[in-house]
């Protein structure tokens, strides 16, 4: 499939060249099938090579969403399905590229870069898709896979299930206008590179286990409770280069010197790092721990490097005098022979009397003797004239240029030693890669805790206390509207019990109803990356799954009309929640009829409760408010607004019972409507209530 | 208030070069109050100068989005209230400048452009704006206001009332997405940029006069029937230059050489545009009158001016040899000193034995003799060496001086000449500027008729029977979505008399009932300008107004939301539709909740049923479908579809009745819906249809 003859190939999923590369991660994704679906995932510039396998094409889509790769290969079963490949290319506007999925030669592959096939890839479409990553990427870096030693399968379902759907609407990791806020931008106080992947990789993965987010909660609180503390973690992680990929670099004997002094003046943040963390037990202990080991690396380092290495090898001057003997020989004997040139000039005009004789230099004619055509007697005999100008002669002299030549030699050899005592370092460091790597992931860990103390302790988040079968937030803000609005957003309460696990909202547009839903949502969701969140206080049970259907995105790619959009995702909802999950459900319906789309509102409702999953309604069907007396557990609330003589005041404030009816009448009335036609609507509303209250109830109880 | 000091300015309201101008009309407006608004129009690019007078703010906004003016003179009273400006600015994101609107000052503005003060402009008001947009231009122009020859008041309320919100929504003049289609783009066959700006023109300003709208049919229905006379027509308006900005640079005495030849070229047309319009009556037979009277004009020119002259007055070169006898003679003379020039060479090298003189020319040192080193010794004693090259040398003589300076001064005054000779053809054709004026807006008329012409004959329109209280389009077909559809768009038939005056359309979304909407719309939008339509058949009365409320668009700018939006548009529907008038609603409540929503709707539905006004409403209200029985001449219609195994099939097809209800349960069906839901969801409908059908007549009636 792959031309051999090919010797070099730049495609957006293998770059390794730092200049070409994103600042965030750049995965190239490879998938197979074969009893569900397998999806690998490399990120050359870090070595980062991950798997799993999925049960349905939702979840392999979902995870390829929240990843978006820069290059995928498709395994030939996708690529002969035309329908599938259309699919795919309508969800994914991303390179596709070939690669062979032969099981044979995937198993070599991994055979060849890792030394063995992991135990773990259990089946042939994983270690398909694995080794087609792996036999493409070798391909692209002609065998240069130094900086992958291992493969991660991971469990997309051991991480709490959000949805890309759910993503999208929450913005999480993209804005739905371009240019916008997003949550992960809202969180933008990492300080390297390599923290904010971590980060981004934290809100991909939503932790489960509540052990694991009491851990990082702990962690955010240290760091909280300690400003001075963080504050010079920071500022040292301010300092650090981008380790990930410096290591990466290294492993595969890529790094050029500038690098390698830069990984140098990284190692040597490590013991003050280490040293702010000196006596802190926990996952900031564990940090600790892991940040240590390698500190010989940054003195060898210097020890060879001069302290402002070039970026390139080829033009010398990198390796520190007295660092290798021969090479100062070399230095030496160059010196020697530009001294004597130097000299030449004095010596050179007592002997001739010629005051205005000068040594130079150029590319073309080398060293030469300058004599002004005023003393053009006064040349000696042993001088051979090599150029002429207006004004002046140029000679040369036999010993003249057996010194330039020994220059050349001694500087020539001089680099070629450089290079070779550059490379040897190299070796020597990528030894250490390994290591390099478990503190490179520390401490973009570190950077992120930090982080999240930095937002925390800002912006006046609270730690939220891990529980079960609750969520309570008091005074509850939208992490990235506060960001915007700063004091003049309101915040809200929040609360979810099994007695009280589906609220509806109802009220008038623009007053906040979206905000709030979506306030809860991203609390939960920062809870479980173990951040504190935007409340005075907070209880929050661990959820299995975040669901949302919100807005009205027409799926123009896929040719879906937005209600036939809004079914299959409220469809995949209501088959997906649990008693643990978090439904946010905004307008169902509204995209259809009256009726049917209040008895499909209605309806899912009723599923959504059996299910036991906590629900958040908002609707314009004020009958939903109805099922409030009528199942166990079902709240109304609704966004205060007051109608003033001058127009209409929104609060944002939500609270307890039913939206007032007539507000679409007051704005009516406020925008101007003829006074008769707004008594008439007046009267209709009222017999519209009269109607529902009187006759409704055995049918719709 | 203007600073007189200032030499030039270039501002864009103002300009009058073609090089920075759009293709466009490119207006100045001036807007002063007093007894209602009133409005001056001008474009300094074409001469055009018109003005209003408005009763409501409103009205006045109206025209200013259908003209949307490059820069905006407002007068004091505006901009010292400071509502108003926040009001007026987020709604015209345009320049706004600084000019006098003192009475006194305008008056004389007015006195001095055209003479006197036009009896129409019979207020304060009138004066004050078009004597302030006259004084801004006068000096933005330095004065050369000379284009400008008269004002046309024009009355708003003598054209078709097409809000600028229903503008909007049909997409006349600009599309709702960037980019997209809009209904000046698909009539776009003009083949003139005069012709464009004359269809804007009469796009914005639709006729209320059945004669006219008659006379333009008769014309168009001409040449749809006689393909030949249009192509030679088209075929001749294709070469012509744009005679009204031409005829604007004319009469400011700024037009250059290639302008002049430019307006040759275009006059020349008009005998071959006559000859196709002989024998021909009515509007036609009036436009061939209207282009005579400027048959000298193209002899003159060609007389004057080169068959291609530069651009630049000043380099020389335009005007033609025998058309000034002092210019001959002037050229006569520099040609005989060039020749003596050129002659010299050969007579020289004879005289002095060197083979290889050269006589040459450089602008610095002007003609010399140049003689090679080789030669020096033969170089005669008249020769004056005045350079130095490494193999030769240069030589001048008197007499070679003497005719330098000859040549330099013939062609000096030659040049200066021209200018003058060019100058005097200028001003001749100036006399000429009515005329020009005239014939240039012939032409503009001509095209657009000649491109509705088109239109109707390559895309099957129909010419519509002017009548009285009705309208009837058979297998009518949406002018700018058939464009994009062709053959795939589904025509329907639209029928609204007295007795049938309300039409209320249900169905889902993405069937096509927007589309419909805006199908009788721009129908009758059509009708009113003269065109064909794209139907089959068509009888059409004429409206004096039309009426949309479509869409949800935010009103942002004008913090308003989208509810308010909503019911403000539809506020000033209700007040302004007579029984006259066209009103299109498109989901009438949406943005509230439903049962207020559905009052609201329900009673202006009313108010519209009261007025007479025909109305098309859509509508997913279903118990809107009841007004059928209750209120003579409310008809229901519905987009037909098929729920068949394998998915839905939209048919396009606008049929008599009220939509399926359960079309969203289906949909709900097919997405994949827990069959549990769906089977509650069709029994909760059953029960609110039942609800609805058993109790609700008594109060709802």
């Amino acid at each position: 499939l792959v031309d051999r003859k090919v010797t070099q190939l730049l495609s957006p999923g293998t770059l390794v060249e730092e200049r070409l590369l994103p600042a965030d991660e750049n995965y190239l994704a490879a998938i197979a099938s074969g009893d569900g679906y397998a999806l690998a995932l490399l990120d050359l510039s870090t070595g980062e090579f991950r798997c799993a396998a999925f049960g349905s094409r939702a979840a392999l889509y979902d995870e390829l969403g929240r990843h978006r790769p820069a290059e995928v290969l498709l395994a030939p079963e996708f690529q002969e399905n035309e329908a599938l490949l259309a699919e795919f290319r309508a969800r994914f506007p991303v390179m596709l590229s070939q690669a062979s999925f032969e099981p044979d030669v995937c198993e070599r592959e991994l055979a060849q870069t890792l030394g063995h096939t992991p135990p773990d890839l259990d089946s042939v479409a994983l270690r398909r898709a694995c080794g087609a990553a792996l036999g493409y990427a070798r391909f692209a870096l002609q065998g240069r896979l130094e900086m992958i030693t291992r493969v991660q399968r991971f469990d997309p379902s051991a991480h709490l299930n959000l949805p890309e759907s759910a993503a999208a609407a929450l913005e999480v990791f993209r804005p739905n206008s371009p240019g916008g806020p997003t949550l992960l931008s809202a969180l933008s106080e990492t300080r390297t590179a390599a923290g904010r992947r971590r980060l981004r990789a934290w809100l991909r993965a939503p932790l489960l286990d509540e052990t694991t987010i009491r851990a990082r909660q702990e962690a955010v609180a240290t760091l909280v409770a300690q400003p001075d503390r963080r504050e010079r973690l920071r500022s040292a992680l301010y300092r650090a280069h981008d380790l990930e990929r410096l290591t990466a670099r290294i492993s595969t004997l890529r790094a050029v010197p500038r690098e390698v002094a830069a990984l140098a003046r990284t190692l040597e943040l490590l013991p003050e790092i280490a040293g702010v963390l000196e006596g802190l037990g926990g996952t900031l202990g564990g940090l600790r721990e892991r940040l240590s080991g390698l500190s010989d690396l940054p003195a060898l380092i210097r020890a060879a490097l001069v302290d402002e290495p070039p970026i390139k090898i080829g033009e010398g001057g990198l390796i520190r005098d007295g660092f290798d003997a021969r090479l100062d020989e070399l230095r030496a004997e160059a010196i020697r022979h530009r001294q004597w040139l130097a000299d030449l000039e004095a010596h050179e005009r007592a002997r001739t009397g010629i005051p205005s004789l000068k040594v130079g230099f150029n590319s073309v004619t080398g060293y030469y003797l300058e004599v002004t055509r005023a003393h053009q007697g006064r040349v000696p005999d042993d001088y051979h004239q090599i150029g002429t100008l207006k004004n002046a002669l140029r000679f040369t002299r036999p010993d003249v240029r057996e010194r330039e030549r020994e220059i050349l030699r001694a500087e020539t050899q001089a680099t070629a030693l450089e290079a070779e005592v550059f490379s040897r370092l190299r070796e020597q460091l990528c030894q250490h890669a390994d290591a390099l790597s478990r503190v490179a992931g520390a401490l973009g860990d570190l950077d992120v805790l930090c982080c999240l103390a930095e937002v925390a302790a800002t912006r006046g988040w609270v730690r939220p206390q891990t529980v079960s079968g609750e969520l309570s937030l008091k005074q509850a803000r939208h992490p990235v509207v506060q960001q915007a609005l700063g004091d003049r957003f309101v915040p809200n309460d929040a609360e979810l019990h099994p007695e009280r696990r589906l609220l509806i909202l109802t009220g008038p547009n623009m007053a906040g109803k979206s905000t709030y839903l979506r306030t809860v949502a991203l609390c939960a969701l920062l809870h479980q990356i173990g951040s504190f969140v935007p409340a005075d206080a907070a209880r929050m049970c661990v959820f299995d799954a975040i669901h949302t259907r919100i807005g009205a995105s027409d799926d123009l790619a896929g040719g879906r009309s937005t209600f036939m959009v809004e079914m299959s995702e409220l469809a995949s909802i209501l088959h997906g929640a649990t008693p643990r999950s978090l439904v946010i459900l905004d307008e169902i319906g509204r995209g259809t009829s009256t009726y049917d789309g209040l008895a499909i509102a209605w309806a899912a409702l009723e599923h959504l409760h059996r299910t036991g999953a906590f629900t958040l309604f908002a609707t314009h069907y004020f009958e939903l408010t109805r099922l409030e007396g009528q199942l166990g557990g079902v709240v109304n609330l609704h966004v205060a607004a007051l109608e003033e003589a001058g127009g209409l005041t929104f609060y944002h404030q939500v609270v307890e019972g039913p939206a007032s009816r007539s507000y679409g009448i007051g704005v009516a009335k406020l925008a101007g409507l003829p006074p008769r036609v707004t008594t008439r609507a007046a009267q209709l509303l009222a017999g519209l209530q009269a109607r529902e209250e009187g006759a409704g109830d055995a049918v719709l109880g």
